[in-house]
């Protein structure tokens, strides 16, 4: 147990969980609940979330005054100079203040960042983006969120877009996305389109591996996909082939735009591990070739399932001054939404 | 005429010149020749454009002593370290040696770097880009070239392949790239690309607006399909309007990457103007949903024609410490090739 303490919170479209975790990167305490997501934002904050930062503390056996600050990843843009969040389609929330209701619920000081950039920071510190000076990271899960980090800076953009990979447009004509574009990576690679094409197969009789693992059409998850796959399932192998290839198309973009020194690929759907890197990796190598084929490795992220907590922590962490600083210094530009 | 000056060269597949610079991006005397891009490269560097730079320098009348340093930019993959260019499909030299030589000949240090990222250096320091923390430029003509800046530093990537906007993929299975992809944004909105598409016309029997401006098949230019546009050619509009779609899958993916300032754009075939970056805007518009629309700007690039010889004389500005820096500190992994 190294000082100083942080809290980081992974809040999810139905959860949150809270950790206590040290200056190493190490988890000292969690605590959990479910939550609503349409519930009112200050009661969620001030209520649910205040509620278990306080019980991971408590958990962690740590004095609460040893508790330095709170970090929190949560998906959509987020202005980390206010602690807002503009827009987050999963908790349809627009323009909504979050440090400061939870700061004042809680005591101490709340950071807030985008979930998958929090995580891409928690990689940086702690996981497989040690010693990289540059690096893009997918998370890929319900979505697919992104995270880059050139010369050690997480670049956040002019309006804190930056590295939103899954909104990369991979199939000009390709289907609709959350987002209202057509043919984004994460209409083509996330959980629910590999859930789509496996729905779609055990419909037309072609998916009976994968029906006998899930017991029905409606249960499937990309969990049994990937099990049938691993079993010899032709038809299962095919589905994280196409979504390892529309993830590759979308990895070669962004190492044509940015040349960046490694590519990590995190989330849920992302510990199918070979089943999509294989794919993803042959697809990169037809596609990038201005520089050698298999120049940048295309490998998985360390954090695993606790990704989202290490990632906050780290966020908390860097912001109260306890590791260096790989946030970008200034904002540009401001959107008015 | 302020000190200190330099010689900026740019090195086209068919032609050289050479401009002396000074640090305020004022072109103080040319020099130009047509070159046999098949030489052998030492020839070509110790005689013709050490020539044509001693050329420069006398018809600006400046002594040669206060000339203090050379910049080239060259089409390809550029070892700006070393001044080694790795790889140029143009010229088609691997691991040529071109500083060195051209800095026997010469007497001056020699700083190389690839054409559109010394131009994109250029409109930095001197154009389109001044006071733009962030910005992405693309160069628009036999090819799609490209340069990123983030934070006021321009990104050569990993192995120095940053920034090659052209070879983003926008259709999966479109036509073959020059670099052996398909699909880049290069095959689909260069000037090849728009002139092919005319030639179609023309051979279909749609092209004769076209036709009567450019006098034969053979003889089309991208200038005359903009001119037959303008005019009120539907077909020549249709070739714009497509091109510009196809560009601005390519700037959506951009900014949904890096979320840059501003996007500019350059080269000759971007002298188009609207015809192209109109349609490109409304393709912007339409696939970047996570910040509101026509957020980011796309504009022209500001030094034209000029663009190449001031780019690389912005290199050698700075690289001589005339110039606040803007080139990346440093080098990350090295390529063998």
């Amino acid at each position: 147990m190294q000082h100083p303490h942080v809290v980081g919170i992974d809040l999810g479209g139905s959860h949150v969980s809270a950790a206590v975790v040290d200056v190493t990167g190490s988890i000292l305490g969690v605590a959990e609940t479910d939550i609503d997501r349409m519930a009112a934002p200050d009661t969620l904050l001030r209520q649910d979330i205040a509620r278990i930062v306080k019980a991971a503390v408590s958990q962690a056996g740590v004095a609460p005054a040893d508790i330095k600050g709170v970090g929190m990843g949560l998906p959509g843009n987020i202005d980390r100079e206010h602690g807002i969040c503009r827009f987050s389609p999963n908790f349809q929330w627009r323009d909504v203040r979050v440090a400061l209701p939870l700061q004042e619920a809680v005591g101490y000081p709340v950071f807030l960042l985008n979930d998958v950039r929090s995580h891409t920071l928690g990689e940086l510190h702690f996981g497989a983006g040690r010693g990289l000076a540059s690096f893009a990271m997918l998370a890929i899960g319900t979505g697919i969120g992104g995270g880059i980090v050139i010369d050690g800076t997480l670049i956040e953009g002019a309006h804190s877009a930056g590295g939103e990979l899954g909104h990369i447009t991979v199939d000009p004509n390709g289907p609709l996305c959350g987002c209202g574009n057509h043919g984004c990576v994460e209409a083509l690679a996330s959980g629910p389109a590999i859930v789509r094409a496996a729905q779609k197969a055990i419909l037309e009789d072609r998916g009976n591996g994968i029906l006998a693992l899930a017991g029905h059409v409606d249960t499937v998850t990309p969990a049994h996909v990937a099990r049938a796959a691993l079993g010899g399932d032709l038809e299962a192998s095919a589905m994280w082939e196409a979504a390892g290839r529309w993830l590759g198309i979308a990895i070669a973009s962004v190492i044509t735009t940015i040349d960046v020194d490694s590519i990590l690929i995190g989330g849920g759907v992302g510990q199918a591990g070979e089943l999509l890197l294989r794919p993803a990796r042959e697809e990169v190598g037809k596609r990038c070739r201005m520089i050698p084929p298999n120049t940048t490795p295309i490998e998985p992220a360390q954090l695993g399932e606790r990704a989202g907590l290490i990632g906050a922590a780290a966020l908390a962490l860097e912001s109260v001054g306890a590791l260096k600083p790989a946030l970008q210094k200034r904002m540009h530009a401001r959107i008015e939404l």
